[in-house]
């Protein structure tokens, strides 16, 4: 049989191989195509039409732009069953059939390609249908939106001579509404349009129908490899090689007068995901309008009004989608005198809040069950709550200049940027917080949109470009700013009568639609959105992994208990050593071990640990206490002593500055023994140098003091009825006798402490598994070792030989960029490499000790795909920050119930 | 059944469980017991005795020093027995059985432990020995060195007293010979003996033999723990839980009389492995007269002129224990009243040379296999060819001192240090080259020798303890240089009317035994013993694992075939950067990369390029030639490009020096842009930074030059008819997609070059792993690669997560010190986790590409220990440096024929 190029919308067949999962209908026929075909089979009202697959675009695309075998003529064959179907004839001036021809591919991606309208328009036909529409001025418009569209999408010709006609049209017609063009003004402006044409692409726009359609499939063809859809792509992360589908769909008009209309919307609002549609929309408009934002749209809620048959007609069939696909669906509709057409459904985007909002609804409703509920928000998505929005008494007292629509949540802060690719300068190079400001968003802006931290627009509507995309990529943004008048050739906006130039600062609110001058501070907000409350309780449910946080001090590990966190899995105690009051004691310590007198060195050492002492004992005595009945993991110290210590670099500055002026001989004289003691600690490459466990072992009364504070201070909430879990972990562990040096040392000191308080502590001894070595020999570590937890972020580092430091400021972004390494592997874990040792080491360590308790404490605990990874090979627990915790709660649920959530 | 703590040497049961094996055998009675026992056994003539176990000693020194259960009486049951053969009778004045009481471990470890002779004298056994023997004077002798060695081995007595008073005795007679001393003065000295103990000990020494006995054996049980002893098994890697048994055996005397003698010989040289039998005796003498080096020995030629049929039946029994024993003995004999006694026999120590040569002889002499020979010879001994030895046309030129033995070959210079403390602090601490010089060494001088470069003694004999452990050691020494005066106390030494101090330098060797004074240069010999190539030669036969070499520069190719290299392991290409005339180069290529204008930075980078190529290809041109016909595996540029730039903080130091002076602003702008490259370039951890393929793939065309040079040298030699096998291989490799995006670029270079030469070039690619990541995808990379080469430095490294230039000077020395790691990974390769890796490479690199090509190229290649484990799991070729090929080649036939040759 032959290759089957062409589907008509009434044909599709779901029994046919490529089409047996709706995955393969959409990889087929696109998001749009399939949806239309479905709607079709469903009975909802949708144009007659057929879609030109993905295959054949793939095809056409390899084949150097030639349509594969046999495709066109399947073409013009359903053309043909769409004039039957439409009781019209496409290139006959007496009933001409008009059609539109979309570009849908398998992933959705608004606007990224290119879309001809109103093809079959010829001056013909145009006479045929003023003919049987008796609306000259319609047909015009339809016309010369047609050569625009042919002019710059097919022939790729700018659009602003168009818009400069237009405008002319409009002046000369003294008016600054489209819609207050007459018939003349537009037939005009056709035969302008057509000179256009000519004029800058060397010949006539075609007057043959069939001409039209081809080139007009070619171009959507062409334009999956267009800059916009490659750049999109990439952002989004959709593979390349998936082709769009074209639709070839009877065109029905929602400009032939006043009781026409066009809208999009929403079935729940996008926003909050409240249950209501949420939409707008147009009277005699063409669908285009809505979408770009240029003419100001009118809410759904009156075309109740306007129009209540058709927009009762529309309530339902969006119940029915939502059933039928039991997801909130983006719709686009047209009426054409009275009559309702649906254009195209699809999920619709959302902010995070409605995803939750709406999952959860869903789940009440019986939609969907509650597992659904749970595998459909993407953990990420959790991300947003999390966002920084405004402190609330500081947006009190801030300086609002205007209003506008909430489209994307959030606060963002950052210095006006009026054009994408400064934002984007300004972003990456120089580091800089933007806040992009269009006075409206197109597809060539999203590189801008990226970069910035929000994005400010003072047209367009709730589904307008700059929302869809500030939405799916999670940037704060407020749009339809009316009172803002953006001039960007001029580099400056106005506002409340005030000039605002490039580099002013702006902050924004997303989730309120607020603008203020200058910079207002931001706060993390907590987690007590009610719906977010349920989902959560409903992924703790289903999650076999427990989730802990890494909490250095008593206010991380309260916050992190607010969150869910059961136990904290890393405490990093040399934090404590870093504060003001305590660095000199410190420094006391370290230079210690550069003095020659082994007597006096061990004296200043010891004096030094036991002013240190209290401090590690009180701090870990308010965790324990903030974890009462859960387990809390404790590092001993890890970095290399030198971090303590002044730069090299600028003691070598100053040593050799004071030697030459040779002003201050005192100074010098101290200059130089920090400079002895700094040369002494100096390491090569202090990453793998003397720190962690080595340390322990080379002063071991530095990790002896530490021990000693925690079970002082466990006895002491022991004695208060508190229910202390310490666990003492080793770090860097790369053999077992370090274990078994270290931690004979270490129990001797516990179980002196235990005897001279007269208590009881259930401890436990464990190390991280850092090392590629720990990893390999995993087996015979764990005969020591109590627990495991895998320091993802170093293990990384030595499994790849890669200093994160250096390599992220250099090759590592060329390699990611590049595509040498899939992704970033400090962000998610590197399954094939670091992963496989891990999951060496959680098989060993178990095969020695069953009952071994492992986890991950590395930056990988609160990445939802490393998550993933964590429940496969079976750890107990992930620890991350306190703010990752809700999102490690619905990843590791969502790994229990067998799904990445993974789409693309 | 109780157990049996005692054995007499004419009882060992062979049947009997734990004597199954020899090594059984061993363990239980000591090396010298077994051989006494077996000696007895097989019929050669041994006094009387019996062995107390080293698991009596073992569970003595358990109990806290007492005896276990049943060992004593079992002593007293097999004295008994003794006294029955020897028809005398302990402590029986009329006819007394005198026993002398020896350690005797697993392993030699000579006079390390201690021993009591004479027991069973005293104040009336000596009468009745006087009335037996009618030689006052010899019984006298004997009494009074029973007194001493009690004194100073049981009662742990100091030896200054017992020697001064007998140097006082001598003054006193007039003589400075023991022997002339006489019956008078030895009784004389006996009470004076007498009176050291009880004046030293504060108790009288013990008169009852019963007790002597008993308390002999307790000073050599404990003498297994000994500081002497631990540290001797410290350094020779002998285990310390094997314990030492006792060898209680009747006394036999060489110093009755003129027809008694005592001596100790080789059945063939340990020096050279001459087949001639070597020794050394004195008649009237006791045997540690011998031992200890006092007294001038004579040859032992002399002896069959001196009492012939003595002489005959020893050599008949030498030749009977050879052939027993399959090797080359080291035996001790007494002549007692012309009646021959053998006293001890074991494999003889011997020299590198020696041990080749014996292996091969016997061989030869089809008293053992080639394949034994091959198995005998430790790959480390194989290194003794390899050491210096001193420049023929300056050792002419030197000014020889004196000559005396040459008992350890090789050459040494250093500093004269007169004492084992000062020679180990020097080396150790100050890091000089040292040469020992002493009167005579003990074993209190162990350290010391171990320390220095070679040792030189003015006393003592081939069979000196100074001669045992230097050729034990490897360390070149020279003794018995009876020109050599040594003051110790004086620190000075004078020879030939010149006075040396500590510190001044001397050149001794070993090989000739020849000493000169300064520093004569040194040369490494070629392989050319014919022994050694014969060996070597059966080696061969035997292996499987190739041995190729590490070569950068032709003239170490040709050296490194000249000493049987299969192929060329590693050239690193960028030590021909590093050469004073291409660095300025190299430095401008590096600048160019720190240039804004992109333009000019190419240019001037693929200038300095371009000066570079020729340089390259000459030098590969010159590798191929010297390797005609066999495989030259090149790999591209490795290190960080800051190596070749000057150091950042002199440029600090320079910069900020400028500034404060402001004298020279042109130099200060200049260094001032160096200082700027120098810190674009600098890294937190350059180990973990960009270099390897990191750097090929940021700087391709720096690779491509390299290519270029390969394939193009590779042509001219073709052309010339040279059979070429460039193999180029890719550093760091951590993920598969380095290889393809770094090979793909360089493939088509070599497609290039091919067409424009017209050639074609049988090339491989491949890449080393030396990067855990690398290992644990080995599967994914042998897609590209065509070889592997693992890269054991690094993966060492980052396996463990260990700088190494860091940690050599820092915690790994405390960590094999305290044993806490078994032995420095960077020396052996640490099986458990390094090991592993290498292992699952081989394993999935081959299941990808079955004919897989791997080898290794660090440093481990060279060490014998890491040969086995590359045979073990499969490579096909270790690459070292040219030197240690012969110890590769020895080693990897050893892995063949299934043995380490351990015999710890």
């Amino acid at each position: 049989m032959p290759t089957k190029w062409v589907y008509r919308f009434d044909e599709v067949d779901l029994a046919e191989k490529k089409m047996k999962t709706w995955e393969g209908v959409r990889a087929l026929l696109g998001g749009k195509g399939a949806n239309l075909a479905e709607m079709t089979r469903i009975g909802v009202p949708v144009p007659p039409g057929f879609t030109i697959t993905t295959e054949a675009c793939n095809a056409y695309l390899a084949k150097k732009s030639k349509f594969p075998e046999g495709m066109w003529e399947q073409t013009l064959r359903a053309l043909k069953a769409t004039e039957a179907a439409s009781g019209k004839k496409f290139g006959d001036p007496k009933n001409p059939l008009l059609v539109s021809c979309r570009s849908g591919s398998k992933f959705s991606m608004p606007g990224m390609m290119d879309t001809v309208l109103n093809i079959g328009l010829d001056d013909e036909t145009a006479q045929g249908m003023i003919a049987l529409t008796k609306n000259e001025r319609f047909v015009y418009d339809a016309y010369r939106r047609l050569i625009q569209m042919y002019g710059t999408v097919v022939m790729g010709l700018e659009h602003r001579p168009f818009a400069d006609a237009l405008e002319a049209a409009k002046a000369k017609a003294g008016t600054i509404e489209d819609s207050k063009l007459s018939s003349a003004d537009l037939k005009e402006l056709v035969k302008t349009f057509k000179a256009i044409v000519k004029k800058h692409a060397g010949r006539d726009f075609p007057t043959d129908p069939i001409e039209q359609l081809r080139l007009a499939t070619e171009a959507v063809f062409r334009s999956w490899n267009g800059k916009r859809a490659v750049d999109y792509r990439n952002a989004a992360k959709i593979a390349h090689n998936l082709g769009t589908a074209v639709n070839i769909v009877t065109m029905v008009f929602g400009n032939m007068g006043d009781d026409c209309a066009t809208g999009v919307a929403m079935t729940r609002s996008g926003n909050t995901g409240e249950k209501a549609i949420e939409g707008d929309y147009l009277t005699n408009a063409q669908g285009e309008d809505v979408v770009a934002g240029i003419r100001l749209t009118k809410p759904i809620e009156e075309l109740a009004k306007e129009m209540p048959k058709a927009y009762n007609e529309f309530a339902k069939i969006c119940k029915r989608l939502e059933k039928h696909y039991r997801n909130m669906q983006d719709v686009e509709f047209t009426i054409e005198r009275g009559k309702l057409w649906m254009l195209q459904t699809r999920d619709g985007k959302r902010t995070a809040q409605a995803e939750v909002r709406i999952a959860v609804d869903m789940a009440e409703e019986k939609l969907i069950t509650q597992k659904e509920a749970v595998l459909r928000v993407k953990p990420e998505q959790v991300d947003f709550y999390l966002h920084p929005q405004f402190d609330a008494k500081a947006k009190k007292a801030a300086t609002k200049v205007a209003t506008g629509l909430n489209v994307s949540p959030g606060a963002a802060v950052g210095q006006i940027a009026f054009t994408a690719d400064l934002a984007e300068k300004w972003a990456k190079e120089e580091k800089k917080q933007v806040i992009m400001v269009r006075p409206e968003t197109g597809p060539s802006d999203v590189h801008g949109m990226l970069a910035a931290n929000g994005i400010l627009t003072s047209k367009g509507g709730r589904t307008s470009h700059a929302a869809l995309v500030a939405r799916q990529f999670g940037k704060p943004a407020v749009v339809g700013v009316a009172a803002l008048d953006v001039d960007t050739d001029g580099h400056k906006m106005t506002v409340g009568g005030k000039v605002y130039k490039e580099g002013d600062w702006l902050s924004i609110d997303g989730t309120t639609g607020e603008v203020f001058t200058g910079q207002v501070p931001t706060v993390v907000p907590d987690l007590s959105d009610p719906y977010l409350s349920k989902l959560l309780g409903w992924a703790d449910k289903s999650r076999r992994l427990q989730v802990w946080a890494n909490a250095d001090y008593p206010r991380d590990a309260e916050r992190a208990r607010k969150f869910g966190a059961q136990g904290i899995g890393l405490c990093r105690t040399e934090h404590m050593f870093f504060e003001t009051e305590r660095l000199p004691i410190v420094q006391q310590m370290i230079l210690a071990e550069t003095l020659s007198d082994k007597e006096a060195a061990a004296k200043q050492r010891d004096e030094a640990l036991a002013k240190l002492l209290p401090f590690q004992r009180l701090e870990f005595e308010g965790l324990f206490r903030a974890m009462d009945g859960l387990p809390v993991i404790i590092r001993l110290i890890d970095p290399p002593m030198h971090e303590f210590l002044p730069s090299h670099d600028s003691l070598i500055q100053e040593v050799t500055e004071l030697r030459i002026t040779g002003k201050d001989a005192k100074k010098l004289a101290e200059k130089e023994k920090m400079l002895a003691a700094v040369e002494m600690m100096r390491e090569a490459n202090p990453m793998l140098g003397l720190r962690g466990v080595r340390l322990g072992i080379h002063i071991p009364e530095l990790t002896k003091m530490q021990v000693r504070a925690i079970i002082e201070a466990a006895c002491k909430c022991t004695k208060d009825g508190v229910d202390v879990h310490p666990e003492i972990m080793i770090p860097l562990t790369s053999h077992v006798n370090e274990l078994k040096v270290q931690q004979t040392a270490l129990e001797e000191v516990a179980q002196q402490v235990m005897k001279e308080q007269g208590t009881k502590v259930a401890y436990k001894f464990g190390t991280m598994i850092e090392i590629p070595r720990a990893a390999l020999t995993a087996g015979e570590i764990a005969e020591y070792a109590q627990f495991f937890s895998f320091g993802t972020n170093d293990l990384t580092q030595t499994t790849f030989g890669i200093s994160r430091d250096d390599a992220e400021k250099n090759f590592l972004v060329e390699y990611t960029d590049r595509k040498i390494l899939p992704e970033n592997p400090f962000a998610s874990i590197d399954e094939d490499g670091v992963g496989k040792l891990m999951a060496m080491a959680v098989k060993d360590g178990r095969k020695t000790r069953p009952n071994l308790e492992i986890g991950i404490c590395g930056e990988h605990g609160g990445d939802p795909q490393s998550v993933w990874f964590c429940h496969k090979i079976g750890l107990n627990y992930v620890s991350c920050s306190p703010y990752r915790i809700p999102i490690a709660r619905l990843a590791a649920a969502q790994a229990a119930l067998g799904s990445k959530n993974e789409d693309k």
